[in-house]
């Protein structure tokens, strides 16, 4: 990716998202957030808005009502249907609202090919893969080839983040000075983080090795 | 593709993709109308509910609202903003909808996982292919294979009119006994056709050159 300010990022506001728009806010001219109707979108947005005013990236909110209306997920059915326990449990797939990264990835091409952006940006990592195939490299790879040539500008995919793990992305974080506290991943979507969902137990679990690998490398 | 009835197409209620809907009846169990808020939107989806109460194929109903909110195009500002004359001149690249098929197949391929369907059809054809990227058969099938790796079910993008013209598509139509007067393609979405925008100059063009081949065929 060249240096020019051209780029548009997915930001959910979560942990993954708000470090690459820390790590890459000099070349993310525009923040995109998604709100597909989920229990967790409303606090995410709280903290995208919070850290784009911090870093004076212009944010744009878009709502994709049709998901709530179409789509099966437990993400859509209220706090209660989210099941507790990690991302390798077999019941988290009912956690996967169906080829949302295509669809958040497709719109964000329009946008970036409607303002003249050249690249859009995608915090989807390693640790995603066994459970959403939409997070995987290959998939990334092909739609990476579609929207290049779909776009008359042939916009490019970035994706940095997909073969690094979560707690790679928190020490990457930690470094940059983010303040954590102010981003939301749980999917149960209460004021305070659950503790228990797999979202809640990932994060924990990255943010706690990450402490702990930087202490060591400072003792 | 298989012949059981699990695909949904993206349906527009223009004449290709009533094409479509009539020639695949017997795979298509769901039609998919985007109305991304262009001048014409309307009166497509009159006739797509027109045809599919006729077929008895279900018909969901998807607005987009985003698009009118960030995207540039004339579609989009008013039927006064839609140039005259045909698709090859360069001002009708002012009509398009920036990645409007990667939007549309991204929401088709989501709802298709959600309803347990294992096939989206789209009936882009050879005529789009001089000014839409995102019609072309390079996007298709990177387009395919995004969608394919993206979703559990592996859903499988079909495209069969590639390649064909839209005189092709209306010879197809009219041995079908497609009524075309219950099809909308005018870029000015008044109830009557403009007869001057590239898609009314196209849509004529095709119709009558069918027409002729029909007669040719019958003497």
């Amino acid at each position: 990716m060249g240096r020019e300010k051209n780029a548009a990022l997915i930001y959910s506001g979560g942990l993954d998202s708000t470090t690459m728009l820390y790590e890459y806010a000099s070349v993310i001219s525009l923040a995109i957030n998604f709100s597909y109707g989920s229990n967790h979108n409303a606090e995410e947005r709280r903290c995208a808005r919070y850290h784009c005013e911090k870093l004076g990236i212009e944010l744009i909110e878009i709502d994709l009502p049709f998901v709530k209306n179409h789509f099966e997920s437990s993400l859509l059915s209220g706090a209660e249907s989210v099941p507790d326990g990690e991302y390798s449990d077999e019941n988290m797939s009912s956690t996967v609202v169906p080829f949302r990264n295509g669809i958040m990835l497709s719109v964000a091409a329009g946008v970036a090919e409607s303002k003249g952006l050249k690249t859009i940006m995608m915090a989807n990592h390693g640790g995603d893969h066994s459970i959403y195939p939409d997070c995987r490299p290959e998939f990334i790879e092909a739609m990476s080839k579609a929207i290049a040539t779909g776009t008359y500008a042939g916009i490019q995919l970035e994706a940095p983040y997909t073969n690094l793990t979560k707690k790679d992305l928190a020490l990457k974080g930690l470094k940059l000075g983010i303040d954590y506290s102010m981003t939301y991943s749980c999917y149960r979507g209460g004021i305070q983080p659950c503790g228990r969902c797999a979202t809640c137990l990932e994060r924990e679990k990255a943010l706690s090795e990450a402490f702990k690998e930087m202490q060591l490398k400072n003792n």
